[in-house]
């Protein structure tokens, strides 16, 4: 049986990771102040800027603060006394047991307005900036008075393709404009790429757990899916996807390597290397999915998978939805030497994607301030996720895992083996509380006592109450026989 | 071998025809009046509102025109010395000859912003009601701050719903708003009803000519096309499809039955009710495309093959791009029985259409005077199509044939044997004018003697000298050997 793979960390990490541990321990505590940078450096016998990235790594996931001419300080710890989700592998075999009935019920779920949203993967309306967007709109719609007579360019507008090019240095790419094809969110991409790549019968392989949404796509074009165990931090096993290679023809993977969906981690770039190189090895096309990529809790954005593929391989998918406009649908692929294809199969899907929506992108993201106010939000989804994982912690059965994202800002919760997550989902919604089960994030009927919290909207009382709420359902669950 | 099936007409369309007749026979000649309503009503023995039905229809065709106070006038007709392209029965089977690349140049002949625009089913933007939808827009974008920030409703906002369901009653249908989906244009409803209604290896009954989009999104799903016979005026023969209804197991029937692209025949309703009944009846599920539907030249909108659905297997797709704005992507599907699939389908597609425009669209719609706007727009398009009928009867050589639409802005020209439409759309393309050659519009390699010319844009200088360097180069193909 393969064993997970050894994980190379980057220093800055290691030191965070060790603070972070020493603050969990009790060794720092809430309120009392860490060692300067300088001595911390001559300390650790490493650079400044390393601990300058470790600690602004700290500072982005809520563990500390920095107050001004004082140095940082210790907050209150992630979710101190809450172990994260431990490592599961898969079922011997799928079992059929109706998943697509339980995703509609989630997704008509989401469409009570008088509910607490935990479900959907939504950023708080309010942390975006709409604003700004709607001025840039209603000055485009003045000057570009023609944008609604003409048809887009399929590929999309220039303009955004080259914001998106400029951007992927970022990364650890360098994109040209003419590569990226602009697509109707990050999802149709998504189609375009398993379409690209594979046809129906195929089998594709896939992080388990993991979105929904993939898992759904990719059956609907009558592809297989193929579950590859999933470790809550350290991602997707490279050994059981070498072996699932092997066993089962597979056409394409599909991986979400910053911010995963639901599990939150980020994964190294060492990581990323090996997974770009063993799927290039065996002519397996990459569809990663980036989605969470600039919402990463560290000091810079992290490297994608993209940025190590040598043989045109990788089909790196992203959108602006989480980061700056859900309502304008626009998303965006690199498809790699599958580049044509995905054009074609673009034009053959929707045509083009609507250009006002891109024009408004593309001068907001010209316009400068994105950066600052990416960190801004970063801060505030990382301070939502301490808070709502601090909450569960409290409110939730003992035997509660949780995990500890390294970006974005969803949680996922491991509740005690009796819970079933389905029916704590329905007594949830008819509490108007939205959470989405666990196993709708497999096809094998796993992470049944599973569920996944978003933390997109800014900590509340309403929201307090709502995990008060969750937490007696879910011991009500835990007590039942 | 099965015969092109009867069609029963209304009285108003075989009095405006045989009036048509007698114009382009020369027994009433351009500029002479017209007899009064009255007196032609007494003299045919039909009521006032058939001859006024009979006249707006001619009129809306371009055939005649009111002068204030003085009564109806012929004009100059449609392109009178020119016969109509003939009925084509198919080639014995498929022979790759390579579409798709031929619909990949047509595609990037249409970026050429210096060409003139013959090619692409455009309307002329400057025929569209930017004004309005952009002074909408703007007031959208300031009453509803949100609209970025938040994923609008998968199924669509509920007020376009409604006007779409509201005007379903003038082409003899009456939906409910819940039944109707809204799709990022036709294209993505039809992919979404074929998705829905069939898998790959289905075998799929089109027209023949038929859309190459059509043909292309079959094709890109792993479908396989079956071209039915289809009369330049009759439409697909009812016969031959139920032939292949037998022969073929056809999962599903793909037909334009108002303003057919290319043909732009206009179907009598006697004709969509068999056809609707003859695919219920073998449990064929009718993809009904009226994209074309509100551009008609006759007096009233015309049925749909849906009016006449019993079972629910009629899935009726339509959009905004042809008559409103292109550039919005906003188009619809009511899904008959098949409506949930095709809502799940919509949300693993695209998640969501992007909603500012569609509540634009909703306020526009709401606001009254749509169906003034299009007459004038049926006007325009009727005289652009005359106009281009006329030159190219004067310029091409001798031997073509022109369609007579009855609806939109496309014409089907059928040249002389001799002329290879691929090598004129290319020896074209060399002198920036834009066609689309026939061929792409069967997957049998036919059609290579036809090519479709768009007429949306207005008419004009640059278009008549377009017109005559296209004979020109026409000619030099017939004359080869």
């Amino acid at each position: 049986m393969p064993t997970l793979a050894a994980v190379k960390t980057p220093l800055y990490l290691k030191l965070a990771r060790a603070l972070e541990e020493q603050i969990s321990r009790g060794v720092l505590r809430p309120g009392e102040r860490i060692p300067s940078v300088r001595s911390f450096s001559r300390q650790q016998g490493v650079s400044i800027s390393t601990v300058l990235e470790a600690f602004m790594w700290l500072e982005n996931r809520g563990a500390i603060e920095s107050r001004p001419q004082s140095g940082f300080f210790v907050r209150v710890p992630f979710a101190k006394s809450v172990p994260e989700p431990r490592f599961q592998t898969p079922a011997p075999r799928p079992a059929a047991f109706g998943a697509g009935a339980i995703v509609a019920e989630v997704l008509r779920s989401a469409t009570d307005p008088a509910s607490i949203p935990l479900g959907t993967a939504c950023p708080d309306p309010e942390l975006l900036p709409h604003h700004k967007l709607n001025a840039i709109l209603r000055g485009i719609a003045r000057r570009n008075r023609l944008h609604s007579s003409i048809y887009g360019p399929t590929q999309g507008v220039e303009a955004l393709r080259r914001q998106i090019a400029r951007r992927s240095l970022e990364y650890g790419c360098n994109f040209s404009p003419a590569d990226i094809v602009v697509t109707t969110g990050a999802m149709e991409a998504l189609n375009l790429c398993l379409r690209a790549v594979a046809r129906a019968g195929d089998a594709i392989a896939l992080e388990s757990p993991t979105y929904f949404g993939v898992i759904e796509a990719v059956e609907a074009l009558g592809m297989r899916c193929i579950e590859i165990p999933t470790h809550p931090r350290e991602g997707m096993s490279l050994e059981f996807l070498a072996d699932a290679i092997r066993k089962h023809r597979i056409k394409a993977c599909v991986s979400i390597t910053n911010g995963h969906n639901p599990l939150g981690y980020v994964l190294p770039d060492d990581y990323k290397k090996r997974l770009a190189e063993l799927t290039a090895k065996h002519n397996v096309a990459l569809i990663e999915d980036n989605i969470y990529g600039d919402l990463a809790f560290g000091a810079s954005p992290p490297m994608v998978a993209k940025a190590f593929d040598r043989k045109g391989m990788v089909l790196l998918c992203s959108s602006f939805s989480k980061v700056l406009a859900p309502g304008f649908r626009v998303g965006w692929v690199h498809a790699g030497r599958y580049h044509a294809e995905v054009e074609r199969l673009k034009f053959l899907n929707t045509v083009a994607t609507p250009h006002l929506q891109q024009l408004v992108l593309a001068e907001y993201l010209e316009s400068g301030g994105y950066d600052r106010y990416l960190t801004r939000l970063r801060i505030a989804f990382a301070e939502q996720v301490r808070m709502v994982s601090q909450a569960a912690a409290k409110y939730f059965p003992e035997g509660t895992r949780i995990t500890r994202p390294d970006a974005g800002y969803l949680l996922w919760v491991e509740l005690p083996k009796k819970v079933d997550a389905v029916e704590l989902f329905r007594a949830a919604v008819a509490a108007h509380i939205t959470i989405v089960p666990g196993t709708i994030f497999s096809t094998t009927g796993r992470f049944r006592n599973c569920i996944r919290i978003s933390c997109g909207y800014r900590w509340s009382d309403t929201i307090d109450r709502a995990l008060v709420t969750l937490g007696r359902l879910a011991a009500e669950l835990a007590r039942e026989s």
